[in-house]
């Protein structure tokens, strides 16, 4: 039978279950990405698991999140991941290097690998043909120590691309399409595979730029076959040994299929919050705009910049426009230092920043209260820039360079000039000086880790208790995200390892009180979450430090899937309305009572619950496969392990 | 008779006053500088003063310090420094643009002006034959208004310079040499005047190296002649014809006579945590080192990041190492990466940040606890860096490059090479794009400031009372800084506008609990200093925070002179002890009496203080000119000029 690329992928590294959609399968990892802000955790959950050296093929650690080093803090976590790095046979990519996604796929991406990694945006490397999939930390500790990947079998999004981008329209317009047609919660429980004569005039960083946000649609994953142009890529690297032709069967179908004509798109931009409030720029354009930002892994290539460069080239951005450039990774930076382009940037008023994920994460370049900042990211919850009440749109360089030079929002098509051509080089600077390689398992198992007093220890979460009567303490709308529950930004990134003090920061964007009514509840608590509750960001943070509060139990109209992972790793039961319409019979301070919990959730896949303030039940259900129960009821991965140890 | 060159542009520009040093000048200022972290309040001090229009030849307001950006408040202030520039006709250096001092200096500065900046390292002009003194926020205010500066003469402290820096010996090495000598407090009320044969040697940004950190010497000012290396830099920078030829006359004489002979020195360096903490670099070779930073105002040079490239070219920095590099300015960066060296930088494993002054002020990369940082800054004070207890070291970029090629201090003559040979270019990159320039008086005048809610009113400060008793809140210790009276870093640092908030902070660094103490004494309080009590900074947040506590008084054994101004700006009285003796016998908690304090200041320079704990009085002096006084009993200069309006 004729095999899409994605069933492909997975068919070669099935450990268990079938290919039907909804099925439990266990895929083996050939590779796993960690960055600073999540992986501090990773490490500690490795030691934790008593773990001798990496069982991986590669396994990278980068710090591309927490560099802005307001105190100590940040570097402590740096010498941490180096030490411990070094102490599992991991790759150590030091601050400065870049941002982990397009790093990862310059010197470590393979045509026909898998990947977990703690970090949403993971998926960006399905641009070369791989199966990468965003988890929580706790999957991506496991996957190190060799465990496969654990997901039920999404559904197969295939969309297929003919035409052509035309000038002045490029990646970046392709997902906002995306998203505009299909909203965030669009992708959820889907494998996006992109195929067809359109692919040829996309890049493979293009590619990765379609891949990358293919996690606002809350897909599990985004896939690309892997061709001439990922040949190219991988020759530009010095790496074409490492490329293997992969691409679906000739009349491979899919569960769902869909269809883009790229020759009719257009300049697309995401209005302020939500990736997916997308509208022409041409609807938007002449608003005023006070910074323009250009990075992050949603459009980290060679080309984003040089394209940007050339546009400003020999022109002065607006007076009024902080013009800011956050290279992607040192790579890049150097090449496009090579071929003229950062001279060119700084000429026409840039800010030249380090390498790494900086505003896109809430690392710095917050913006005024109510001025609009465009953006290249790949995000724009409210509150992630660092400001409230913030306004960040998303666009293309194209876009966000033409506006930095008009000093209102412009339609790239509109500036008075031809598209730039750009000659980008044939090889890249490779270099792998700041990409310190794993030690020899001799040496590294006698390595201590440097733990620094920023550096706790994980907290002990006790086992499910039979009777659970709790408040519902937080009523939240549709499409939280993990932004929401467990903020980024300069305050609160720096304490990623002290689960503590970080946990003082828990839902303060929705009810700064939350954190002290938790407390005030040691018996537990209950949320209600509305539609894709817990998209974005991968962090287990968002299920580890309100379970710290007592968070027991979440029922949400619907989860977004690495979350409901992450809540069933750290203990916290995940469950589903099985009439949405019961959302709204709930209230706050309503009191809740699971009696016999841990049998209803073992006894099947619903159960009631009693809503004793109202003095009525509602039906909910759960979709835990029983080894994600046995974790729920031993109050977590780490303690059913321990337990079994 | 013969003059010296300080004597000759004090003259030039006098007002009042004659040149025996201690008498009180006031000398006319044709330029004023002023930067973000203390220009917000200097502009609202415009708006108070009710100003038209600056009545200087020239006035720059930069942006440099507060670019993180972590929250909203940089940005707002950004916004509020751009719309009062062009309210008051100021140029505007946009953010990114660099570090004021040596953009002021490619931009603005002159041979035969005078200027006046609200920041310590403004003494860095002298370079060019300019008479430029770090002052208060107040006192620039009024120098836009178009006041004179009013200071007492101070002695001149020539310095002969002879012979030629042997290689590997730098710019860095000569002031560090002269804090070796002098101590942090050897340059206080004195003009350093530099002359003689050796000055052949050493480049415009040479001298900017060491007129810069006369700040550390606690001297006034210091002064380099205009001569043909003046020129070189001027016609570099396509102003040739700013310059005049400017020097002492053959046979001047100097009220302390001083030598030094170049070829005679060797690589110095500042150990933690004081910047005459000095020893040759041989003396602690091979010590670890974490993290080497090149950048800020004390090494800002084309030269100073050009020979670190050279230096790291076709090497790799050791793996432990974090190599960060901070462009002074815009136009530095864009001549690096013309002539190739922000390349070398990169492959050697530099992370390059945006230009600005960065760590040098706390924002941003900061080190781990403990964990050695090498840097070419100004400044080391303790906790300065952002990191408690940290170990910052002052250096020259020669050995900062060295060392982190190496891992450990390593003097730049141990390297196995010989010193490298640099070809700067004869044009700089010269661009004003980021420099927006004065509006035209009547546009000027219909302008709204733009003030979003971090920007704070200045607070009411009543005049002295009558009769003060209070108590002795703090007692410290000697060469106290202004960042540990009211700290920069990035908590701090973004509520620069907001007198209130910044509060909190103050004197936090040596007792948490000050801010609730002085809160507990609405009457009043204060403060027991030692030697050169309040050096360092210029900023007068140091005199506005404790005054807002109710900070009435500081009675120590001497005071640094910028501090002491803005002490008695803000109404606080700076008393020093008639006895040194008599510090040891007050104590933390006493009781102060002073019984009609305003007419026992205006009846001389002595008075006695009544010790109610002890039982006892001592005699201290004042020495506040009379101008002075009066604004000291109204409450502050500000107080003074409203109740005469």
């Amino acid at each position: 039978m004729a095999r899409n690329l994605a069933h492909k992928l997975i068919a070669s590294h099935l450990v268990d279950g079938d290919l039907s959609p909804g099925s439990n399968v266990a895929i083996a990892i050939d590779q796993t990405l960690t960055q600073d802000a999540t992986g501090t955790l990773v490490m500690q959950e490795l030691e934790a698991l008593g773990l001798t050296s990496a069982r991986t093929e590669t396994s990278v650690q980068y710090v591309d999140h927490n560099l802005l080093q307001t105190d100590e803090k940040n570097a402590e976590d740096h010498d941490f991941l180096r030490s411990a790095s070094q102490r599992y046979g991991l790759w150590f990519s030091k601050p400065g290097n870049g941002v982990s996604h397009p790093t990862h796929m310059q010197r470590f991406g393979t045509p026909g690998k898998t990947m977990v990694g703690s970090d949403s945006h993971t998926c960006a490397a399905g641009s070369l043909g791989m199966l990468a999939v965003g988890v929580g930390g706790l999957e991506v500790a496991l996957a190190i120590a060799g465990q496969p990947l654990r997901i039920r079998m999404p559904e197969i999004w295939g969309v297929r691309l003919t035409g052509e981008l035309p000038p002045w329209v490029s990646a970046k317009d392709v997902i906002l399409e995306m998203l505009r047609q299909h909203g965030v919660a669009g992708g959820v429980n889907r494998i996006i595979e992109y195929y067809g004569p359109g692919l040829a005039g996309l890049s493979a960083m293009d590619r990765h730029v379609i891949a990358n946000m293919g996690a606002e649609l809350g897909a599990t994953t985004t896939v690309f076959p892997a061709d001439a142009e990922v040949r190219d890529f991988l020759r530009a690297e010095g790496r074409e040994d490492d490329f293997t032709p992969l691409s679906a069967d000739t009349d491979a179908s899919y569960d769902v299929e869909d269809h883009i004509n790229l020759s009719e798109l257009e300049p697309l931009i995401a209005r302020p919050s939500a990736p997916d409030n997308v509208v022409p720029v041409r609807e938007v354009a002449g608003t005023d705009v006070s910074q323009v930002v250009i990075g992050s892994s949603a459009n980290p290539g060679l080309r984003d910049f040089a394209i940007a460069a050339a546009i400003v080239r020999g022109r002065q951005t607006d007076p009024s426009v902080s013009f800011d450039i956050n290279p992607s990774s040192r790579e890049i930076l150097e090449d496009l230092t090579r071929m003229g382009a950062t001279f060119d940037l700084i000429a026409a008023g840039a800010r030249i920043h380090q390498s790494g994920c900086m505003g896109c994460i809430g690392m710095g370049q917050a913006p005024a209260v109510g001025k609009n900042s465009l953006r290249t990211f790949p995000r724009n919850f409210p509150g992630r820039s660092g400001t409230p009440e913030d306004s960040v749109w998303l666009c293309s360089p194209e876009t966000a360079a033409a506006s930095a030079l008009a000093g209102v929002i412009t339609d790239p098509r509109d500036l008075d000039r031809d598209p730039p051509e750009l000659a980008l080089p044939e090889k890249a600077s490779v270099n792998t000086a700041m990409l310190v390689p794993p030690l020899p398992a001799q040496q590294a198992e006698t390595l201590e880790l440097i733990k620094g007093p920023n550096i706790s220890a994980l907290p002990d979460f006790p086992p499910l208790p039979d009777r659970l009567a709790a408040p519902v303490l937080l009523k939240t709308g549709d499409n939280v995200s993990t932004d929401e529950i467990s903020p980024a930004g300069a305050s609160a990134l720096p304490l990623r390892s002290n689960i503590p003090a970080l946990a003082e920061f828990t839902f303060t964007r929705i009810d700064a009180d939350y954190p002290r009514r938790a407390r005030g509840h040691p018996g537990g608590h209950v949320v209600i979450g509305g539609q894709n509750y817990g998209q974005g960001s991968s962090r287990e943070h968002a299920a580890i430090t309100p379970r710290y509060l007592g968070l027991r139990v979440v029922i949400a109209k619907s989860f977004a899937r690495i979350h409901w992972q992450n809540l069933a790793n750290f203990g916290i039961v995940p469950l589903e309305f099985c009439d949405p319409d019961d959302y709204a019979g709930i209230g706050v301070d309503d009191s809740l009572l699971f009696d016999d919990l841990p049998d209803a959730l073992s006894a099947g896949n619903e159960l009631d619950v009693r809503n004793t303030t109202r003095n009525r039940s509602i039906r909910v259900r759960h979709r835990l496969s029983p080894r994600q129960l046995d974790a729920v009821l031993a109050g977590g991965v780490i303690p059913l392990l321990a337990s079994r140890a």
